[in-house]
C-alpha cells in the first residue's frame, strides 16, 4: 500500500514556521495539513473537490425488532438524497461538497446474521469492489458515510466479534430505540456472534457474516482511496466498524484516515480508542449519513486554506519571536 | 435587556420534529439553531451575514517581559490583516463571512497595570461604545475576537482579580513564553491585582484598570449584540476574559452567547467553566484574531442549513419511528 508523503509533511512544516502566528498556535488545523500533504502527496494540499459517499444497505436482522424504523426507511432516505431533502445534502451545499450516493441492491436485504451468513462471498467482495468507485475521478478528500436501518446493530455486532466484551458493549439506541429494543439489539448481537465464533479469526470473514453491504462498500472505498493517494474522513460509528475490519487485518490500514467525529452512540467512542482514532468534532451527533464527516470537511477546508493563504513573516513585514 | 424569543424556539423544535431524522440526532446543532431562533427573534435563523470583528490593541504591562513578541507586531498583524495574508482571513473566506478590523489606538498602549490604571474612565467607556460599531448595518451572527500582544497577560489579571485563586492558575504561554516568561506573567498578574484590590468589587473598574481596549471594545460589542438581536460567538481566552466582565455584573449578560471553542491557553477551560459555556470546538488552537469563533462559525452556517434545507417527513414521503 502508498507510504505517506514524508517529505512532503517536511515542506509543510517548512512553510509553516514561516506563517504569520506563533508556531503550534493553530493546533489541530496544522496536523491536518500534515495528514493531507502526507497522503495526498502534495505540499500544498488541495481541498477542491471533496467527494462526501453515502452507501445505502437493507438488513435481514431487523426481523430481530432491533430498529426504530421500518426497513422501508432506508430506500425513501436514498430518495430523500436525490431530492436534496436530507441533512448531508444542506451541509454539503453549505462547504461545497459533492455528494454520491449509492444504493446498494436494498430490495435484498442482507440475511440475518442470527440465522446465517449475513453475506455470500461473492457478493461481499463485489459490494467492496463497488465501493471503490467512491473515488472515480479522483478527488481532494474522502468523506464516508451510510444509511440503513438496523446497521448499527451491524455495527456492534462487528465490534463484539473484533473487540470481544460483552454484547452489551457494543450497542446503543441507534435512531432511538426504546429500552425493549436495545435488549433486542444486544441479544442479536450475542446470538450473532455465538453462531459464527469458529469463523470470526478472518476480520473479511467477519464482515462478510456479521455485517452488510454498506459497510463492504465503505470498507472498499477506504482502501480505494488509500491507492489513489485520497485521505479519507471516516463518519460514525457504523462506518468506525467498517473502518475496524480493515485496521483488523492490517493495523497500518487506517493511516490515510481521520475520525469526522465521535457520535452520541455510546460505543463509537470505544471503538474509535481501539483503533486509535482521535475525533476531530464532538458535537453530539448521531445522524450517519455521513453528516458528521462532512461538517468535519468544512474545518479541513479552513485548515488547508490558512497554510496555502497565509502571508509568511517576511512578506508581510510581521517580527518573528523575541523572548 | 432584550429576552429570548421563546416563540420562535417552540417553532424550530415543532419543525424539527417533522424534519427527516431521529429526534435529536443532529446533536449540537438543534441547539444552536435554537440558540440562533432565541436571540435573533426568527423561527427560520439566517447566517447569510455573519460578522467577524478582531479587535486590536497595545498594553503597557508588556513593559514586564510577559510577550514572546515584540509590541511592534500588533500593528503588523493589523496590517497583515487588511492585506488578507492571516488565518482569519483565510478562515473568512472559506465560510464567507465578513471581516471587520478594529485598530484601537495601538501607538497609545494603554498603562502599565502594575503601576497604574490601565485606562482612564473615559477612554474605556468611549472604547465599549466604539465596540458597539462592530454590529453597525446589522449582522445574523457576530464573531469576536482580538489581536494584542501582550493581552493574555491582561486576561489572566481579569479573571484572577473575578475568580480568585493564585496568579499561577489564569496564566499559560500566550504565544509561547518560555518558563522565565511564564514566571514574569505569574509576578505582573499578582501584582496588578494586589495594586487595584480596594477596586475590584465593581466588575468594570476590573476592566479598566486591568483590562486593554480591545477587551473593552469586546465587551462592548457583546453588549450591543444583544440589544441588535444579534447572537455572539465568543473566541478565545482574551474574549473570554471581556465576556466574564459582563457575566461579573450581570450573569444573564451572556445568554446570547456560545463559546465558540476552548483554546490550548491552559486558563481557558477554566474560564469558561466559571461563565457556564460549552465550547463548540476543542482543536488545541490559541492563535487569537477570531480563528477558533470564525471556524464554529462554519458549523453555525451548517447547522442553519439543515433546520432550514431540510425535507419533512410528509414532504419527503419517509416513515416515521414505528418502534
Amino acid at each position: 500500500m502508498p507510504a505517506p508523503d514524508l517529505a512532503a509533511v517536511e515542506n509543510v512544516r517548512a512553510r509553516d514556521r514561516q506563517l504569520t502566528k506563533p508556531p503550534g498556535a493553530l493546533g489541530r488545523l496544522e496536523a491536518i495539513v500534515e495528514w493531507l500533504a502526507a497522503w495526498q502527496g502534495r505540499d500544498r494540499p488541495r481541498t477542491d473537490r471533496i467527494v462526501v459517499a453515502v452507501f445505502a444497505g437493507n438488513h435481514g436482522v431487523v426481523a430481530q425488532g432491533v430498529a426504530a424504523f421500518p426497513q422501508a426507511v432506508t430506500a425513501q432516505m436514498v430518495a430523500n438524497f436525490q431530492n436534496d431533502g436530507a441533512a448531508i445534502n444542506q451541509i454539503c451545499k453549505t462547504f461545497d461538497l459533492g455528494l454520491k450516493v449509492f444504493e446498494l441492491a436494498l430490495e435484498v436485504p442482507t440475511r440475518d446474521f442470527t440465522e446465517a451468513a449475513a453475506l455470500e462471498e461473492a457478493d461481499c467482495a463485489a459490494t467492496m469492489a463497488y465501493g471503490m468507485e467512491a473515488i472515480a475521478g479522483g478527488c481532494d478528500l474522502l468523506c464516508i458515510g451510510e444509511m440503513g436501518i438496523g446497521n448499527t446493530t451491524v455495527a456492534a455486532a462487528i465490534c463484539h466479534a473484533l473487540y470481544g466484551g460483552a454484547a452489551e458493549d457494543w450497542v446503543g439506541p441507534g435512531t432511538g430505540v426504546d429500552a425493549e429494543g436495545l435488549k433486542r439489539k444486544a441479544s442479536a448481537v450475542a446470538r450473532g456472534v455465538s453462531l459464527h465464533k469458529e469463523h470470526l479469526k478472518d476480520p473479511l470473514e467477519v464482515l462478510r457474516r456479521l455485517g452488510g453491504r454498506e459497510l463492504a462498500a465503505m470498507a472498499g472505498a477506504i482502501l480505494g482511496a488509500r491507492t489513489q493517494n485520497v485521505p479519507v474522513l471516516i463518519d460514525g460509528y457504523v462506518a468506525t466498524a467498517a473502518a475496524a475490519i480493515l485496521h483488523a487485518a492490517d493495523p497500518k490500514a487506517l493511516d490515510h484516515c481521520m475520525a469526522a467525529h465521535v457520535s452520541a452512540e455510546p460505543a463509537h467512542r470505544k471503538a474509535l480508542a481501539k483503533l486509535g482514532l482521535a475525533p476531530i468534532l464532538d458535537l453530539g451527533m448521531r445522524l450517519g449519513e455521513a453528516s458528521g464527516a462532512a461538517l468535519a470537511a468544512g474545518v479541513v477546508k479552513a485548515a488547508a486554506a490558512t497554510h496555502n493563504g497565509m502571508a509568511t513573516f517576511e512578506s508581510a513585514g510581521v517580527s518573528g519571536k523575541e523572548v
